[in-house]
């Protein structure tokens, strides 16, 4: 794909200078788009060296405000240290349960669980509060916009590990501060999310599921000024 | 789109219930993000409503942490509201501005100025920062899940739209209050992004400048614990 301009293998025409997608890219879009998923169930087998390399290089095709890029991964490999997240779930996932109906708030603890039980890559995602690129541009009047590019980077590694088959789960219920002292992450990290990552078990993941998913999502409402 | 199981026009395979994605949707992808762009410089012609709807109906699809669903979308289309949000981003840029080289300064606000007052559609969004969907899942902890939800929603709009062969640029230098108060949004809508929306004009959008600005992405580093 060093040669995007090639248009042989992906549909795509460029023509002087002209790049055209065609109707069929959209509709492959909107196939990936209403097909990603937040899986909890995956299948121990690992995910080859080779494809995590795909995906690294997708994520770093993200935007980002004043192209600031302020996204960074650490792949938690040690055990001791996925223990070490288990457990700070659990605990989160306790004060946040107390607001919840009980049995909705084990449901949801337990697909969270068996994500970090055997999702077999897990990426914690972190933000830079004050990265030297970009040059603080659009975070003068917005600092939230950091916040917007790692999530859209988050975003970018999801759609494609999808398109390679994977599946990627994303975990919140973490305290930040507890996951950068625990990682020990370079002064200036701020926690963004935990992802599990892997191949998912497709018998409890059914499309059936997902269209009953895809009834619950209200359509967005846009509207007029 | 109502049948995705189909298979048919978009290349994936649905069998038992497991879809597999081909190599192709990879590579077509890749191909998207690569030539996902900021566009700034846009031809006058209106977008058809059609694929305005085929827009919403992509942005519905992205995800959200808890399934907050949080963004809303202010479609800006009166002249008057138009010239004062050019007004607040003038204004704002100053400031920005005083802390830049003064050409680089100057060529950026041009680029931004020339969206704002080409752009066909003009998009305000807006970040509930109290919704009652998700039930405030995951947001117990960590507050900024809105605006990552937010976020990832912008980023799906702007795949639809390069996918239709629609550019968009991304405005942050206007500050968020004014912007609610302008508009006139509900309590408890925050201001996210403004968003310039239309059909670029590609004689001054090259390849050769996107090709440059790869080379500017540095790889995402992912480091190991």
């Amino acid at each position: 794909m060093d040669t995007p301009g090639g248009g042989i293998e992906t549909g795509f025409t460029a023509a002087g200078g002209i790049v055209n997608f065609s109707p069929e890219d959209a509709a492959r879009l909107e196939t990936l788009l209403r097909w990603r998923r937040d899986v909890r169930h995956f299948r121990p087998d690992p995910v080859p060296e080779a494809l995590l390399v795909r995906l690294r290089t997708m994520m770093a095709l993200a935007p980002s405000v004043g192209n600031a890029r302020p996204w960074r991964v650490l792949s938690v490999k040690s055990a001791t240290l996925r223990a070490a997240v288990r457990a700070l779930f659990e605990q989160e996932n306790r004060v946040a349960a107390a607001g919840y109906d009980p049995e909705h708030a084990e449901v949801y603890a337990r697909l969270k669980l068996a994500g970090l039980d055997r999702a077999p890559e897990q990426l914690a995602i972190f933000m830079l509060e004050d990265p030297e690129a970009g040059h603080r541009l659009g975070r003068c009047t917005m600092p939230e916009t950091l916040h917007q590019s790692t999530a859209m980077a988050i975003h970018t590694l999801w759609l494609a590990a999808r398109a390679e088959n994977l599946g990627l789960g994303m975990v919140s219920i973490l305290d930040p501060r507890h996951m950068e002292h625990l990682l020990q992450v370079p002064e200036g990290w701020r926690f963004s999310a935990y992802l599990c990552l892997g191949w998912p078990e497709t018998h409890d993941d059914t499309p059936l599921l997902h269209r009953t998913g895809w009834q619950e999502n209200t359509p967005t409402v846009w509207e007029e000024r």
